[in-house]
């Protein structure tokens, strides 16, 4: 590797601080660093396409949004926790050195993770379409508690139901909100798609793991104010004759690892009680 | 009786032409009758004074801006379902008039529903305080996913997680909202808090069933937009310090009934089932 | 207090060590001790009578002996747990004498537990009738894995269903059996009685939370080899066409305690992730 | 097509009278027809082996049997619903023979269900080895009301609980048992591994879908009287210091189909809700 890039959150100042030691330690191996925010790896995409890596600081908000870089650039991801434990850290701001040096000398590995695409179609129209790592979730704009919506699995009626609202995960996405709202946890190389209901009204409709080729489709059968989000991070506003389609994307995303593939199983007793 | 308020809902015009047929159908029993809506209501409450029984013609949301009127003028609501089956409806619009009729000859019954109080405190003053028939909940105001909150019963800290929401619900909000979180069902006699945590992430609290006079108390661990509603009708902006107290208020609701208490639980699982 | 029973586990040697030592300490303070089994409880009656408190050394199982023990003799019970945490031990083999030393000298406190009380009656003849101060448990007897019930509230039908088990639960038994089942945590001041279902194949019924007063009938829908567990110690066959009926009981248990009231919801997280 | 089994069930004699009028429109189209119990078909394998396609008659445990004798001899299983909606099964008593007159025209398709093996190590010797369609349960065998178990994912410690069981299911077994238990539906053409604990205490463990190469292995953290059962059809006694080990199998079943992949998910809420 000869470039490596280093993203972090502008609102945290400590992940600034860690970017800075990060990317001197990096210089004193003779590496070329990227050092900047998601902003600015959109306003310079020149200066962000030669990394061959690209180290995330922060919360799952700075993996996320470093994971759309990655996916523009095609370049793997290395997740690094700057507070508490996260299911999309591979290292910490203490293992980070160690974690690099590994990769650095031609360790580790790269994973392949499954991205969801969301598309809304107006009047026939596509008139939004976007990528998201962890899930794509259709919900109430405001306070107006419900969604009424209709689900649909490859052009054919399943149910409808009035929820809080109703998601497609990734299996990346299956230990972020799909997790609090009830699903199962998929193994991480899994290319399945995870439909969740959000708190939903008098429905018995449990989790359903999709094969990777579904297409599910959202319209609303009653309107009130409603949007799509993707990854908590980016929304688009609901109509109510819309239609929102929801497939596996053909992008998919890297991430760096250093631990071996049981790491996953061995840590997940722990994430999931907060320790 | 002889004074009876009919209720109706003005954004559905069913309710209104039931609400007339209804009046005119009391009118020739020589009964007084008020009709209005619930704006009607708080408009000329000295008109609405006088009722001795205020039917609510609608959905759930009638029932609840009715059961604000009942409260305020100490009047037994019932509850005329205009559609499908709704845990707060006593009678349908088709058997309304066999239902008045057992009302009107001294028969049927009339419970007692609690109903809670929210509080909130701003830099240790009261800046709003209001009740609700079924729930308060604590939520996010937009689509950035999580309440941090912490919990305290009784002024001792109970935990602090990410979620959804937070609610607590009286017996009669425990088949509404509290239901979809994942809630019990309390019998509509019961007096006890009901605490239910919305789409909690990775917490493992499950909901709590609390005695009458418990205080259950709400800050922000962390700050982003939050707001609580009452009832999913009445709504107020959470700022970071406030602290929000609910308890069990000292008003009631009655409700009128025609069947036997049993009637809840014959009907329970139609209702759970949406049929 | 002049005489104090200690109950221990005789499977359990460690818990007859420390009731010796808890013997010998009480000894030194010129009180009477009463010092053995459950089982020698039951045979020796008249010994165990003058107790005016029961500690239980060990895990939920001697606890729930032990209640037996003081609910036929009317005394209370203090929980005193030899291992990790338990929701019904009020002190630790460490806090022990410390708790003892606020009781003798006339501080602490006394609460009331309420039972369900369990019924067969087999061709209108009743042919068992017990207490529980957890639950009692309808379920298969053997890997037959489904025991299909029909569950009647107060003698209204409510619905039948397939299932491991069904239970009713008392607030006690709220954090045992029903917990695990998926119900609420109750109150433990609270006498209401708490329905659950135990892996109930396609159903959507939540756990009830009812009233003191009611009646619970369970009977067969179909056989397959089936039985009622009372506290998960004492069980009963049931044949095809027997009623078991479950209430509140007469009887109540009193358990002493050190710590204030608050202290239950203090702990409770901790106890929930078996810290 | 020339020959075909069909399975009726020995307990319910519609099935063999079901089994009678079937095989009569079978011959009068001049097919051969193996008609017998699974017990026959173990005692004559000779005879069914030439069948091209196995009916089911009866109920989910009808199909489970059936599903031993279609692996053994790779022939591909019907299930014919008897009574009420069946997730095991394609057609029912009414609509088989238009089913069969699709299937002998070399219509319909033929899908291939993932099986799951389990082998049971004592004293590192393998002294059981078996194949399950729907799912391998590890239980208490008795009203003791727990199981202590150690989990471990591809030999990597992964978490010990307290817990009614635990079990590995198939796509075709998540609508079974492992539903019941609060698992997620798996598509049925899904290859994934699920596990799921039954009523567990104090964990918080989700349901876990896992990769198809994934290797569970169970053992007893402490012993009490405890089997594993397969398909709730077979069990096997456990000893404390036994590994189970639970893998997806070399083999497959094969089910057919007279009705389009997206039948499943037509009729899958339908099913939910027990219509």
């Amino acid at each position: 590797m000869q470039t490596i890039g280093v993203l972090y959150n502008p609102l945290v100042p400590a992940t600034a601080q860690a970017g800075e030691r990060i990317a001197a330690w990096l210089g004193e191996r003779g590496l070329s660093v990227w050092l900047g925010t998601s902003q600015s790896a959109r306003d310079e995409p020149e200066l962000v396409a030669p990394c061959e890596l690209l180290l995330a600081l922060g919360g799952d908000g700075t993996v996320l949004r470093a994971a759309r870089v990655g996916i523009t650039h095609t370049m793997p991801i290395l997740g690094v926790a700057m507070g508490h434990l996260s299911f999309m850290a591979e290292v910490t701001e203490e293992s980070v050195f160690e974690g690099l040096e590994v990769l650095l000398s031609g360790g580790g590995w790269y994973d392949q993770r499954t991205l969801v695409r969301a598309r809304v179609l107006r009047q026939g129209q596509e008139i939004y379409n976007d990528l998201a790592l962890n899930e794509v979730l259709l919900s109430r704009r405001d306070v107006a508690r419900v969604v009424h919506v209709s689900v649909a699995i490859d052009d054919m009626p399943l149910t409808s139901y009035r929820a809080d609202g109703v998601l497609v995960s990734t299996a990346t996405g299956s230990t972020a909100y799909a997790l609090a709202a009830g699903g199962p946890v998929l193994d991480p190389r899994s290319d399945s798609l995870l439909l969740v209901t959000v708190a939903g009204h008098l429905t018995s409709l449990p989790a359903l793991v999709l094969p990777p080729a579904t297409k599910i489709t959202w319209t609303l059968a009653r309107h009130h104010p409603t949007i799509i989000s993707l990854d908590g991070q980016w929304s688009f506003p609901i109509e109510p004759d819309d239609q929102i389609e929801v497939t596996r994307a053909e992008e998919i995303c890297r991430f760096a690892h250093v631990y071996p593939q049981a790491h996953f199983y061995q840590t997940l007793t722990q994430r999931l009680r907060r320790q």
